[in-house]
This record gives C-alpha cells, sequence and structure tokens, in this order.
C-alpha cells in the first residue's frame, strides 16, 4: 500500500476536486439491508462495498461507524472495506468512527486498532480522559484526530453545556468550547485535529468555528437527526473559503434510501441530493 | 449457558464468599509474554486464561481491557477468555472494559457487541455524550453499567476537574462530581449502575463516596499506577459495609509479575498480596 498523504491535504484535495463536503457514514444494519443480502455471509461487507463504489465520486470523505462491525463480529469484513476503498478510491479519506477514550497505555493499543489495523486515516476520540488519552494517537503524525466537542444527541448538553466557573476569566465558556479551545490550540500538536459538531446547533457550530479558525468540523446530524443544510453550511463556513473546513455525514438517510435491491443507486440519488443542497449553501 | 444473577448481586456474593476488593485487569500484550508463549497462534488466550484460573479465587471481578484484544485482531480470543471465566469461574463477574460513548443508535450496537457477543456482566462507558449515549445499555436490565467519574490519568483534570458554574446553586460543583450525582439519580434506572474512580486521587474518592451512597466503585490505579491502598480502601469504604463497594483494579503489576514461564504462580502470589493489603485496610 502506497503512504497516504497527510489527513488535510486528503480533505482539502477532496474537498477541491470532488467539490463536496459530503461524507457518506457506513453504519450497516443488516436487518435494513435488501432481501438479496439478508442473511448471507459477508453481507457487511457486500452492502459497504455498494454504497461506496456508488457514492465515493459524491465525497470528501467515508466515515465506517465500528460499532455496526463489533456488533456482528465483522472486524474482517471492516479491513476489507477499508482496503477496498484505499484501492478503488485512493482519493477518499477515511474516517473510523469509534470514539475511543482511555489512558495513555491503553490509548496507544487504540490508536495500533485504527491505524495499523485498519488502516483508517482519522479516527474520532472523546476529550472526558483529557490531553494523555489522546497523544497516542499523535504519535501517527500524517494522521487525523477527531474530537468529540458538541454531539446532537438530546443528551449533549447534560455535561457539554455546562458552564465553566473560572476565577481568572470573564468570559463565559461552556464544556464544548473549552474542549475547541485545547484542540485548537495545545492539543493539536501535529496540526491534524477537527472536532466533531453536530449539525443540530448551528449556532454553537459558529462559536466553534470562531474559536478554531479552519480546523476541520466533522458535522453529523443532517438527513436522519434533522439538522438545517443550509444553516449547518453557513455556521461552518471558514471566512473567504467556502466548500472547504466542513465533513459533513449522512448515514442512514443514504444507505437506506431504498431497501429494496436498487439501494445502491437510490444511494447514489440520495447522495447527489444532499451533496448539491451543500453545494447551494456554500 | 445458565442466566447470570444481577451484576449487584454477583458483585455482594464475590465480596463476602471471596472476602476481596481486588479485581484482576486482564491487558494482554504479546509484547510483555514469557517465551514460551510468545509468536504463538492464540497466546493472548492461552496467557489469560492461566492468569483467569491462577488467580480466580481471589478476585471479586475480572476486567478485560478490549483494546489489547482489537489491536491485535483477537476478539475471538476474547469471546473465549469470556467463555472459560464463565463455565469454569461462574462466581465471578466479567466486567468488559471498552468506555464506549456514543448516540443512541449506536450505543445500541455497542450494547449488543458488550452484553450479546462477549457475554460480559458489566461495561464501562464514557458520560461526554449524556443520558442518552447510556441508555440503550440499562435495557439490558440485569448488567452493570459502569460510567467514567473520575479518572486516574495525568489529563484528567483537563474536563473533570473543572468547576460547573450554575446560578441557582450556592455549592461548589466539579465535573465529575456532576456525573457522579447523575449516576447516582436520574440515570441509574436498572440500580444497577457503577462509577470509575481512580485510586490516585483518595480525596475524591471520598467525594464521590458521599454523593452515591453504596453505588459501586470500579477504583483502577494500584499497582503500576502508584494509588495508596490504605488511603484508597478508607476513602471507598461504605459505611457499616466493610470490604464490599469496591472493586479494586490492578492490571500489570499482576500479569507481568514474572515474564518467565512462571508468570502465572508470580501473578498468583502478586494477586494474593495485593488481595492480603485490599484486606488489612478495611
Amino acid at each position: 500500500m502506497k503512504t497516504r498523504p497527510l489527513f488535510t491535504e486528503q480533505l482539502n484535495a477532496a474537498w477541491s476536486s470532488q467539490d463536496s463536503m459530503l461524507c457518506v457514514g457506513l453504519d450497516p444494519d443488516p436487518k435494513q439491508f435488501p432481501a438479496s443480502l439478508k442473511g448471507k455471509g459477508g453481507a457487511i461487507l457486500a452492502f459497504c462495498r455498494e454504497i461506496v463504489d456508488a457514492t465515493a465520486d459524491l465525497v470528501c470523505a467515508f466515515k465506517p461507524q465500528i460499532a455496526y462491525f463489533a456488533s456482528q463480529g465483522a472486524e474482517d469484513q471492516l479491513e476489507q472495506l477499508i482496503d477496498h476503498i484505499h484501492r478503488q478510491h485512493p482519493q477518499v479519506p477515511v474516517i473510523l468512527d469509534s470514539k475511543r477514550g482511555d489512558i495513555g497505555s491503553t490509548a496507544q493499543q487504540y490508536a495500533i486498532e485504527a491505524f495499523e489495523r485498519y488502516q483508517a486515516d482519522a479516527v474520532t476520540v472523546n476529550p472526558y480522559m483529557g490531553f494523555d488519552s489522546i497523544e497516542p494517537y499523535l504519535k501517527y503524525t500524517d494522521k487525523g484526530v477527531i474530537v468529540l466537542c458538541r454531539t446532537s444527541n438530546p443528551g449533549g448538553s447534560d455535561l457539554q453545556f455546562l458552564e465553566i466557573n473560572e476565577a481568572h476569566s470573564a468570559e463565559r465558556e461552556l464544556l464544548y468550547q473549552r474542549v475547541a479551545r485545547l484542540a485548537a490550540s495545545k492539543w493539536n500538536k501535529t496540526g491534524q485535529l477537527g472536532l466533531v459538531v453536530g449539525a443540530t446547533f448551528p449556532e454553537e457550530i459558529a462559536q466553534v468555528r470562531n474559536i478554531v479558525g479552519d480546523m476541520p468540523l466533522l458535522i453529523p446530524g443532517i438527513g436522519a437527526q434533522g439538522g438545517d443544510i443550509p444553516a449547518t453550511v453557513k455556521a461552518g463556513t471558514v471566512t473567504g473559503k467556502p466548500g472547504t473546513g466542513m465533513i459533513i455525514n449522512s448515514s442512514r438517510a443514504i444507505l437506506y434510501a431504498s431497501k429494496e435491491s436498487n439501494f445502491a443507486d437510490a444511494a447514489r440519488k440520495a447522495a447527489i441530493a444532499t451533496r448539491d443542497a451543500l453545494r447551494a449553501a456554500k
């Protein structure tokens, strides 16, 4: 396998050459597969490969969600899927969505999992345990490390939206803003960090963009989760660089656009519509 | 496989019948295996099985750390290891240390991974994404769900030790204390929640114990991480119930007490010494 470029270079190239900020999330749920695949060995790989081949020219990234493979004991199919993407669609970076977070010695094992075993170009991580839980990933200096910041789920506010009280600061700061500030400054030793910010809160995307400059934002929550595309794109745009800075994910709305044998065609149509909506909002 | 009791009942039985608060963490690192196992197929399972069989009468739980299996592509060996523990040592609950945290639909897949695929009795989870990232695990009403609260690593304070500012409260509250309060109240719908609190901060263990009543605390950080045993046990004791309420983990100091062919005997000796030190501190 050829050495792959820096994650941020891969993204810049994909945003430019594909003119797309769409990321297709690969969350394969066998219960939603077409009848022709149901119950077949290797169905997860076959399903994802068809989706990937049908949409690779429309996206800036693919994001396999490891939980869907782990629940089915399909780690080998995930390995083969990522290998397939690298070989057939080398221009598309692969973000392994695993949201790991653990002490340094364990994080090192997770980094091996993501970058050596699965050969991902980037990985999502959880900041709750602090910098040394993220540092081992940074030893892979060309790889992207995308830190959870503000998530789009109902419980996202339970902790992330708490206000931090600090005697030496007059400014109001919320927990997710602190994470953004840390990620954009002393944590970003490789220049390859990014942040996860949910599409359901465009105002907060704008807050994060304001803190982090042109750092890539992985934005889930459009499609099935209901985020508003024009508001999201407006909020996350890097000043002077429309069409960059965002990896906007849709999973279920594309994967399961049809549950019949035409699922790959339907996925392509849904991906085109979403990419075009994102383009129109630039 | 027989149905297993409630996680808290398993713990109570183990604390009582084994008179031990020791948990052996299974973090198999092939680089540290004795020469007789190095490079052999199935070495991870063989190593862990010997450790388990040498220490099962000394512990209140085993805690396999999934990262060490995932980095080696050894998920099948983890399945077989947990099956072996359930069959040979049914009195010892198994905590799968995976610290997952994701939106509800994904958390559901991780719950399948932990409880159906691996048949764990309990799982560790990350609270950063809030309650709906934890709720899917609670559908398995007999299973333990152990929430990260205050961790023992250097970066643990980056977020967990931040002070929360709330207009309606006169009391000072830190982020980890908020997590403890949520876990002990509205999140604990099954009565099977526990918390991870590192041994390097005995004062904070005492704070958490004060908030959560008799909730089980999983306490890593003794042994290789340097936590003080008497101070830890004193801080975490449930009033009137010495010898309960804590699952005190040691991994490396036991697993690699010897790196020669006598590693299982050495692990047993180290486990006896640690169990006895924990008993003496009651």
